[in-house]
């Protein structure tokens, strides 16, 4: 079953429900409210029930959701019940990072190759992952991995999703600051991290 | 002059305009439209447009966006037009990625302080900005920073909050996987990179 015509701001919260959820699990609970799953994850009330509504409401009056059933069907419409094997290019600082960061594996992310084109780490492990050749991207598609994170330099990163794209890929997590040409039925998501640094001083008082 | 009741999402897409902005001055632009911003970054030319409408359109008809005082007006309403020193706490692999960071000076924000709690850190150098003991952030707001990055593990990161913000820091950039508790008056913008990478199968062609 695919879900249509929810809002992209929509989907962008579905995980950050889906995390509250998961956190609410975790301690015991069994059902949780609007208001419960709100005060956890810092997200108004009605803005959970409206979103919740787009793909008929999972609450029932009185009782609340049932965190199991929330858990699966938001996994469900986000696609994440399946698993997903991502490719790493770039191994510096910022690769490095994500290939130990323990958060992935909760939505069912597997970091399952690394490249580099620096030859003093390719053949070696990060994390558990050998690092390999950017040549050896062309494989990516009989290794099932449809997933690309692009860690390199701003000045490499259309290189590097271009290869992506040419083995398969179908959604690049981008980290370089520029917008990245890909072909219609390829996602680009870009985390431009000084953006969101961006925002804090509005929200700061003045002084 | 404090701008009053701007969405939050419009607030998210301000330094995405900015950026394009940006870009195409630098490209030498001296104006442009919303349809040619909207390419640029990627966002629907009705959205900028509903977006600028919220402070006053700054637009001409037929003419366009002046891209000086566009930029000029985003920087003020977003308050980057002061500069702002930040600390960041936690150099690993991440915090030293966000240090070597050339993307942030864009916004007028500098790395001003770093501090770590291993020893055989702290003294030394990372992108030019000294390591110090963590002890030392009490001393944030002799040295006029007002702006936290925490990059800490998980367990930490409540209590290095705690510590940012007595020491009188009124943002914090959050990259632990944990929502903080801070009084009022202190906003926290967590980035939570799994959570964008969750986003992505639900874009992707089923196969």
């Amino acid at each position: 079953m695919r879900y249509h015509k929810i809002p992209d701001e929509t989907v962008r919260r579905l995980p950050v429900y889906l995390r509250g959820a998961l956190h609410l699990s975790k301690s015991g609970a069994e059902s949780t409210s609007s208001q419960q799953l709100a005060d956890v994850i810092g997200v108004e009330p009605w803005q959970i029930r409206k979103d919740f509504s787009y793909f008929g409401d999972f609450g029932t009056p009185g009782v609340g959701y049932n965190l199991s059933s929330l858990i699966k069907q938001v996994n469900k419409i986000l696609r994440l019940d399946t698993g997903h094997r991502a490719a790493l290019v770039g191994v510096g600082n910022l690769g490095s990072a994500l290939l130990a960061f323990p958060g992935f594996r909760a939505y069912g992310f597997e970091i399952a190759a690394a490249f580099d084109i620096d030859r003093r780490k390719i053949g070696r492990r990060k994390a558990g992952v050998a690092i390999e050749a950017v040549a050896a991207l062309s494989k990516l598609r009989s290794r099932d991995i449809r997933l690309g994170i692009i860690t390199v330099p701003e000045a490499a990163s259309q290189r590097i999703a271009d290869a992506l794209v040419g083995a398969g890929v179908k959604g690049i997590l981008n980290f370089s600051s520029r917008y990245l040409g890909v072909p219609r039925g390829v996602k680009v998501i870009t985390i431009d991290i000084a953006m969101d640094l961006a925002r804090l001083p509005y929200y700061m008082p003045a002084g």
